[in-house]
């Protein structure tokens, strides 16, 4: 198979790669940024055409890919990601004479990129994680996505020439196509990381792999999460749009977003109706692919059919001529004994625009049962007026979401991700495979490892360790005599 | 089994552990340190009978032990570790309005910790993973090493009285034994952790557990590493003590040691005399215990068996009616072409008193040679002369190390690791099974997880992202506007 031929490029361009300045590689980025906006009008075409999702949502997924690109390339020229540290020769160490020793983070090698289906730009040949790896100084292998094969490849020759025209090495970035071709690069012992967004089911089956090499390697997967909200009695209260406001988050892109929120917990004696308007308001949206098509239409039907779940707004999956489906969203109510009783059936997660509503009558009981329903999500929120938010009653609930998800949210709704730095998009497993984030920069530090230099004459050392510091990276240093008072710390403290 | 009561008291002390102000946790680990001090004269004596360590060592292991406890103090002090982010709301931001977002890192929940044989103190129940798991925030839960079982006790209560006398809550430190134990708690969903110290076949075998849980956790395993040195003519010509120094690394605590030096290589004409003189002037010491004493004798049966293989210091073991060994230096000394042709018996780790010359003809093959045969280690040396090492002929292979080791050194021998913020013990697999690090204070991160908190009210922020900032932690703050001139960097770079 062609495989080991990309991945020889990609090895051989491995140390070319990781040795260009910073500053070099926030060039390329802009560069890259640069020539997918100028490229935007033809690829939102290829986009719309093979995904189905609306113009204005591409062209804000574009602006969003582009920037985040932007964005690491600032983050890296300032270098704080390379985290220098230099501790100086210390004879007087407590723990016995200490050597010079300098560490830095340096790229982990060749990544190998799942793209996603359902942001064709954002988590797709151009997106966070090949923005991440590439920042890092790592060469990319971009596994395209089945849904979007002609906007992966046109994506790919537009990243590939701009990195080659800012002077970036041959088998800098490489896009492959089949599964058979992705799981054989992420067997091939010269890639040394995996990214992913996309199902458990595959997420999983991906991370086994990458676990299981003779030389395991890090797998940072993004899979599956239902993103529950709490909306308290004083929320519901306080804020008549707040049915209109979930059903908004729940039906954008038609649902088919990892932040989803795929429950929303209301007090017992919330009025539902708005729920069902604000439903039937909303026209039908394709589905990316006919896979993803079916795969809802099951979901929905096995939640439909569970037994004691109430059908707010029914919504209905309409199927064209070349097997794409259409669909309206779904909403349903339940109390929670219901959802306790039927988790099998209801807590999986939706992929489309269905949500449950879960009527409780003790707010009490919402903190265990988040932790024992819920216990890793991107994401989950709280709605509360200001005074339930002041007086401490939400303590444990939100101690209870923090230990499940990866971000908290309090009011809005958690679609609409943010790219900043410090921005945390990923979770307990099942949410992602690692507790790395996957959106914001601290994402670069997936695919970066620390190397110490003990004793290094000033010629041999990488750059950011140089007492003369060529690019202008922060350095920590430790000097001599700096931690030999530990002895006081007991009386200090 | 009472791994269930173990694993549920670990889980009940996380929250509040992890609610513990760093300062109070400084000050725990600090009284650990002082209350294994105040204990060492009993915990030596207990050591020496149980590993046939050195007194001299182990005095300077118990000094690195609590040396090491209180670097964990004053890392956490300055709570620069929990890398707290501030991005206020910014309506102008270039991606769309963006939501005030705050992300600090959390501690990840238990630990379980598999203890070394090697290191009673320093790698075993107050070790390295425990200090740096306990600075997080996490519960520890210690599987003892079954070589010193009266010492891990004896320390295990030392450590528990101090810490519930700094006040910590009750569960946050435990101490299990026996194999079944490890495994059972290792498989146990509110274990979020592993740590290890041991060997390659185990500790492999403990990440494939780890990983295969329905809800897989971080795996932190230091396994083998063979840590090869390269001295160039240059260096054996101005340093006629080098064939000495490097007998010491491989000699001390008798070879047992993970950065012990496994491989030699010099000049083909380099004069090797002076290493059966030394190796013939070191007395013999006992090994760990009889499992390592026997699987020691069984590499050393293999590498002696090696076809082509010259012994330049036979060494002997000895087996005394405990089925204790005790053993003096072996080193044998082979070529290039030999290492190739008998990588199978020659490669693997020797934990014990036993290293390999390897006699190049060729510097120039270096490089491409290491690649090959030491895919992944803890350290790598290199010995030169000064202008060896200001000419740039060293370049590639100083690349070739550092692609393939966590440490790179310049002279020195890599047993006696320090105990810095720059040190990086932690190398490609098989050195570790992540890239991550467990000595230095980079070691902490690993029992650290990102969590972000979006539109929260100050009331329900943990106190580093707070804005009256209780703590006074260093807190990096994205003001509104900052990131806004993205579109100018085309023009700026």
């Amino acid at each position: 198979m062609d495989t080991d031929r990309i991945a020889a490029d990609a090895a051989r361009a491995a140390r070319p790669f990781a040795e260009t300045e910073p500053r070099a590689r926030a060039q390329a980025l802009v560069a890259v940024a640069d020539a997918l906006d100028a490229a935007s009008d033809e690829l939102i075409a290829i986009a719309t055409r093979e995904t189905g999702l609306a113009q204005g949502r591409l062209v804000g997924e574009v602006r969003r890919t582009t920037n985040q690109l932007r964005l690491f390339a600032e983050v890296i020229v300032d270098g704080a990601y390379l985290d220098a540290r230099i501790d100086a020769a210390d004879p007087d160490y407590v723990i016995g004479p200490r050597p010079d020793v300098r560490r830095v983070l340096e790229p982990v090698g060749p990544v190998l990129n799942f793209a996603a289906s359902n942001f064709p730009f954002a988590f797709s040949v151009a997106g966070g994680d090949s923005a991440a790896a590439l920042a890092a100084g790592c060469p990319v292998v971009v596994k395209a996505h089945s849904g979007h094969p002609e906007l992966s490849r046109r994506t790919a020759e537009v990243v590939t020439a701009a990195l080659a025209a800012a002077g970036m090495p041959d088998g800098v970035f490489q896009l492959v196509e089949g599964q058979e071709r992705g799981v054989a690069l992420l067997r091939d012992d010269r890639i040394r990381a995996g990214a992913f967004t996309g199902s458990t089911h595959v997420g999983r089956l991906l991370a086994d792999i990458a676990a299981s090499r003779p030389r395991p390697i890090p797998f940072y997967g993004e899979l599956g999460s239902v993103n529950p909200v709490y909306a308290t009695t004083g929320a519901v209260a306080a804020d008549p749009g707040l049915l209109q406001g979930f059903l908004g988050s729940v039906s954008g892109s038609a649902g088919q977003l990892c932040t989803k929120p795929g429950f929303l917990f209301v007090p017992a004696d919330a009025e539902l109706e708005p729920v069902a308007d604000a439903a039937a308001a909303v026209p039908e949206h394709r589905l990316l692919n006919p896979g993803i098509g079916r795969a809802f239409e099951e979901r929905r039907s096995a939640v439909l059919g569970a037994p004691g779940v109430t059908v707010l707004a029914e919504g209905a999956v309409r199927v064209d001529e070349a097997d794409q489906r259409f669909a309206t969203p779904t909403v349903v109510e339940v109390d929670v004994d219901t959802l306790l009783a039927h988790r099998d059936e209801l807590l999986e997660e939706s992929f489309g625009p269905l949500s449950i509503l879960v009527r409780y009558d003790d707010a009490d009981v919402l903190p265990e049962l988040h932790r024992e329903l819920f216990p890793g999500n991107l994401t989950s929120t709280v709605h509360a007026n200001d005074l339930e938010l002041a007086d401490g009653r939400l303590a444990d609930l939100v101690d209870a979401l923090a230990e499940t998800s990866g971000r908290v949210l309090f009011g809005g709704w958690p679609t609409g991700v943010s790219v900043t730095s410090a921005m945390q998009h990923g979770g307990p497993f099942p949410a992602t495979t690692t507790d790395a984030t996957s959106v914001g920069t601290a994402a670069i530090t997936r695919f970066l490892r620390g190397v110490a230099y003990q004793g290094a004459p000033q010629s041999l050392l990488p750059p950011p360790l140089r007492d003369d510091n060529p690019w202008g990276v922060p350095q920590r240093r430790s000097d001599a005599g700096r931690s030999a008072g530990w002895g006081s710390l007991a009386g200090e403290y």
